[in-house]
């Protein structure tokens, strides 16, 4: 294990299982959580990623600004766009070009001042289909590119340990972790109760139900298979 | 030469160049010019940057924001540093965490919406010894990140014209051109008469002496060598 690590947490379920996966497996090595405030339509995940933070023990959170307002193209950053329901197969259109590639690049940028040269972030497998820059052959190409573009010679890490794991392996992980998913937020809305209809909405009500247990969110409608 | 093509401007000297080079190589090609505004000391250059572009005949201009104060480290983005002067020998201390990856990556993010998948930036063969991401390899890297991190699947290209040439090189280059380098600004400190003692004001002058020209920007205070 490194001496200090990096988390970006995005106050969603997997980045949350993952820091409290992190502090289960190493609970003596600094960690410090970064947010992005992208002005995301879901920007209300950034308060829950302030609560998640201390209260698993993080050594520090930091938010960082991004605006990504003014590059459009996605609803999850253009207030004028919809966000598609889960029902008619359009993530697609939810993609915020270079999401991950910014934040992780952000990530470094702190990392170097911190002199934290790890950084875990928590793409699944699930996300692989509409989310290129979630495979892991980019992350491997951005090792490469932040270790030569870094102010000293230094290699950076870009962990990913989730990657081959499903949602629904997500939610059995962070029950056992005892994660407080009620704290978590989910959907694309930013709605509290959550809309219950939109892709990160329908996905997260599956994982929940595939462990046979109740999502202790609020939703303001919930999709329930046919009996 | 590609559809449409986007060129990193900063306002400084390098930068307004290969504005005024492309203009002159390619007229007809439409050409997005894109500033990145990260709260830097020298924030004046934007309003350079904005009068530039369409004085050459740019497309279209957009100032993108992007918070690094929060990361600190450098005295370009923290107002409580102190630049050094150019006679201190300390360029590497105005080092800003992975700007220039930051930089192409948003301005992919935007080629992404324009489809345009061409970047051009102005490194150039002095920035090589302080800032490891002027450096042609970091490039070739970050161009295998960004095809593989983009939405779809698509060929972006970094292009760096310049990085073999010295800034004498570029001031001879933009005398040609009839660049108006009168609008353009390089001093750290980001006033008005220039500081003339930073690194960069220091460069500057060297450039224009070199080519036995004036430079036609105020300086506060002017280092001339011994006669």
């Amino acid at each position: 294990m490194p001496d200090q690590v990096i988390l970006l947490l995005s106050g969603g379920m997997d980045s949350t299982t993952l820091l409290y996966h992190l502090r289960e497996t190493n609970p003596k090595t600094p960690l410090h959580t970064i947010s992005i405030d992208y002005n995301q339509r879901h920007r209300i995940e950034l308060n829950y990623a302030a609560q998640l933070s201390p209260l698993a023990g993080a050594t520090s959170h930091r938010v960082l600004p991004l605006g990504l307002t003014r590059i459009g193209g996605s609803p999850l950053t253009d207030p004028d766009l919809d966000i598609p329901a889960a029902a008619k197969g359009e993530q697609a259109v939810t993609v915020v070009p270079f999401r991950n590639m910014l934040f992780v690049t952000l990530a470094a940028a702190c990392g170097e001042t911190l002199g934290a040269y790890d950084i875990y972030l928590s793409p699944v497998r699930d996300d692989y289909e509409a989310y290129r820059d979630c495979r892991r052959e980019f992350y491997d190409s951005l090792e490469a590119s932040l270790r030569l573009g870094a102010s000293h010679d230094t290699t950076f890490r870009i962990h990913t340990p989730l990657i081959e794991r499903t949602k629904v392996d997500v939610v059995t992980l962070g029950l056992r972790l005892g994660v407080p998913y009620e704290l978590t937020h989910t959907c694309y809305e930013g709605t509290r109760p959550a809309c219950g209809v939109c892709d990160a909405c329908s996905e997260r009500l599956d994982a929940f139900r595939a462990n046979d247990t109740i999502d202790p969110l609020e939703y303001e409608y919930e999709l329930r298979p046919d009996p």
